[in-house]
């Protein structure tokens, strides 16, 4: 073993940051045992330096993070300071000096990956991000390299804990969204502003992370077609649990029938009570994956949290530090498929509408032809009325997501429906 | 991108082996470009040359299997053989001649790991086998490398299909053992001989292989307490059902309370209907994972069958030639900590214990007496009779399994208990 330590600078020192240093000091013997050196942290860079930090020396305190990272004597930078600057400069310079990088930056991962990549690359060391999607689960190194060998086809999950906090509150309680979304700001699970995790802008991110790792092409934020859960209700649940279904929000990452290309999208879909992701409970993760010749495979955990999270960045650290000792780096950016991102337009998913319409004879009639005209065809209709109000719930067959939108502005125009009540994808076949 | 191939030499070609050269085959342009170098089919060493052998040209099966591994120019031997020889002696050969290995061996891994890795290290080689424990599911790989960083506390889990089928079948049809044992035999689950399978050495192998790894120690087959599941009737799943509970043949590997030995250990186990691993259906696979950091991680998926099997045995076919090509080795074995594994004895466990006793006062007494004399506490008690004869089910709190087996051979020699129904571990909380 070799005792020169290996140099670590960690970049944040929050939620994420100090579970990372915690560790790094607690388990010092055990890292050192696997990587084959010890590590050493030489630096953590803050905004806030007066701030008291158990655990950590004061004099490796400092808000000169551009500082930190040009030293020439760090092995290895650890990024989670989130966000997109000073993130990406401060990583790119890493990698200039020399440093491999840990990061469980998804939204700059998703938003720019390529220059971190790119940089990592020109200077020959790693850029490693487990941490960046569903926090202490195994993804992207299973993706990766586990599966290297594979085709996956499909990657469908639950990857924000925030919002399964809250959709499984008004499945369990029957709650409406404000209701729970108060429950989980009041218990830690939501932040003061929810805006990424409930517009699905979190998700969104994973989303682009994993498809550009299954299907080996790029996927950036801009290409993963996002709706978030805000407009969810406590009917849609009712009308959910009718079909023995429950509402879940859902990064789907597909390969075109064809092969030609790939979507991503994250919405709020049902989901068959008997499919697993139904099961998953409170602010945890799960992301099924499915690949020609592994079949389905699942991977559930705790998708956030300081330790958790810190367990994967851990996990990359470990590696890349023995890449750094062997002189080599680990897998970098994979994009050799080229395969374009279609537009959700193209996605081929199934429809749950749900109409008030007048209550008379012909309006059933009127409403089907409505979906034959656009080449959608029915699975399922249900139609309950009185006192001259009626509600038609329509399930369809698989269609492309074009012609179910446009099924649905037609149906609108038509004088016979009052109005659209809820619409809602299907999802888990 | 290197033009030169890697060239792969192939042991065996059946279930696992043939789908191996299918995908090399099929795929070849994919794993190329993951790999940065073309692979290339070098032999293929087989029992039968005879045998017709779809896609794969005649010139290259040989049954000269020593003669392939000993070839200079093999940079990688897949072993898909099985069993401890002549699979051990090809295995060091090719690491004498330069390769690198990959193996699906579980009985040769579980039964003398140590050697294979003594050779690849003392070669500058790598021995990788995540096809070896729950086939497609990444495991291996999540516990070596993404939590190279935590601490593992637990393992738990489902790794063999063929008995979880059994089970599931005596489960859902209350079927009998043999009868559920027929059904699978006839539909390909289990081998005309399912010694391996039904008397849990394979679990027990996998067990070994696991704990190894997640607790960074020298684990064995010997080191295995294992515990068939031909014994398990109707009438288990029958009292199982009463306790809200299902029967799983589990694999389970801990750290001790006082993290100074660990244990390994296979044998069928009540676990409560709640719990994720009771869901688990078929032939599947499924395994917990608790670490200090990470929580509780859940890895689901195929544990076997030729595809999936395939698609982890070339993901580590990707890995060690990209290791190749950047002269590099991944992770070798761990055994730093050097933890003894205890015996069974020390195992803390729960015992659900049905009687048959006599049906008369103070038979309850003399039960309880026996188990306060040993020291284990009793958790429920249900009494039901008739006739002067009567069954007593006793539940206990957690205990050293010795203290519960001492309980148990007591208890039979107490006038009063007619005999011992049926004893069976509780486990999953
Ligand atoms: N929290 C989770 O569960 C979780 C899970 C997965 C991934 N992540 C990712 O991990 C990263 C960190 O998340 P977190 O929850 O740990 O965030 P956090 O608690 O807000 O911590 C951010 C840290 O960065 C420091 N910082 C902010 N701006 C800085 C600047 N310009 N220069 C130097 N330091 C600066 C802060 O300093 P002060 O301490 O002085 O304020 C703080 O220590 C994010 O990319 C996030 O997406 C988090
Ligand atoms: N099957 C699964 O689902 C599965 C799952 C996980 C792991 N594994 C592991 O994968 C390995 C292979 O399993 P399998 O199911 O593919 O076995 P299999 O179908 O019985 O195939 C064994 C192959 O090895 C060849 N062979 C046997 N003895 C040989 C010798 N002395 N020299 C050269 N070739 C020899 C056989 O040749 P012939 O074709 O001429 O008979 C056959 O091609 C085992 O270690 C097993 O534990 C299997």
């Amino acid at each position: 073993m070799r005792t020169r330590p290996l140099k670590v600078a960690l970049l944040g020192c929050g939620v994420v940051g100090s579970e990372v240093a915690r560790i790094m000091t607690t388990h010092a013997g055990d890292l050192a045992a696997r990587i084959g050196a010890p590590v050493e942290l030489a630096g953590v860079a803050v905004r806030r330096p007066a701030k008291v930090r158990e655990g950590i020396p004061q004099e490796l305190i400092t808000t000169d993070a551009k500082g930190l990272v040009s030293r020439d004597d760090i092995d290895v930078v650890v990024e989670v300071i989130g966000g997109i600057e000073p993130a990406r400069t401060l990583i790119t310079t890493a990698f200039e000096h020399g440093a491999s990088v840990v990061s469980a930056n998804k939204a700059l991962l998703a938003e720019d990956g390529a220059t971190l990549y790119a940089a990592a690359e020109k200077h020959g060391r790693d850029l490693y991000f487990e941490a960046a999607v569903a926090g202490a689960i195994p993804l992207i190194r299973p993706l990766r390299e586990s599966l290297a060998g594979d085709k996956v086809n499909r990657v469908l999950g639950i990857v924000n804990g925030t919002t399964n906090f809250i959709l499984d509150k008004m499945d369990t309680s029957g709650a409406g969204y404000s209701e729970a979304l108060d429950e989980a700001t009041a218990l830690g699970y939501a932040e003061a502003d929810p805006t990424a995790d409930v517009e699905a802008f979190d998700a969104a991110a994973k989303a682009a992370i994993l498809a550009g790792i299954a299907f080996h092409t790029r996927v950036r934020l801009d290409d993963v077609y996002r709706e978030g859960m805000t407009e969810v209700t406590a009917a849609d649940f009712a009308s959910a649990k009718q079909m023995g279904c429950t509402i879940k929000l859902l990064a789907i990452c597909e390969r075109a029938a064809d092969g030609r290309s790939v979507t991503a999208r994250v919405h709020p879909a049902m989901i068959p009570l008997s499919h697993p992701l139904a099961s998953v409970r409170e602010a945890y993760n799960a992301v099924f994956v499915e690949a020609e010749a592994a079949g389905r495979l699942m991977f559930y955990g705790p998708g956030a949290g300081g330790a958790p999270t810190a367990s994967a960045v851990l996990g990359d650290l470990v590696a890349v530090c023995r890449n750094k000792l062997a002189e080599a780096t680990g897998p970098g950016e994979s994009v050799y498929t080229q395969l374009p991102v279609s537009s959700m337009g193209e996605v081929v998913t199934r429809y749950h509408i749900s109409l008030d319409v007048a209550d008379k004879p012909g309006v059933l009639a009127q409403v089907a032809t409505v979906f034959a005209e656009h080449g959608v065809s029915i699975d399922t209709v249900r139609q309950t009325g009185k006192d001259g109000e009626a509600s038609l719930v329509v399930v369809t067959h698989r269609a492309p997501d074009a012609a179910l939108s446009g099924t649905v502005a037609a149906l609108r125009k038509l004088d016979t429906v009052r109005g659209v009540a809820s619409i809602m994808r299907v999802e888990g076949e």
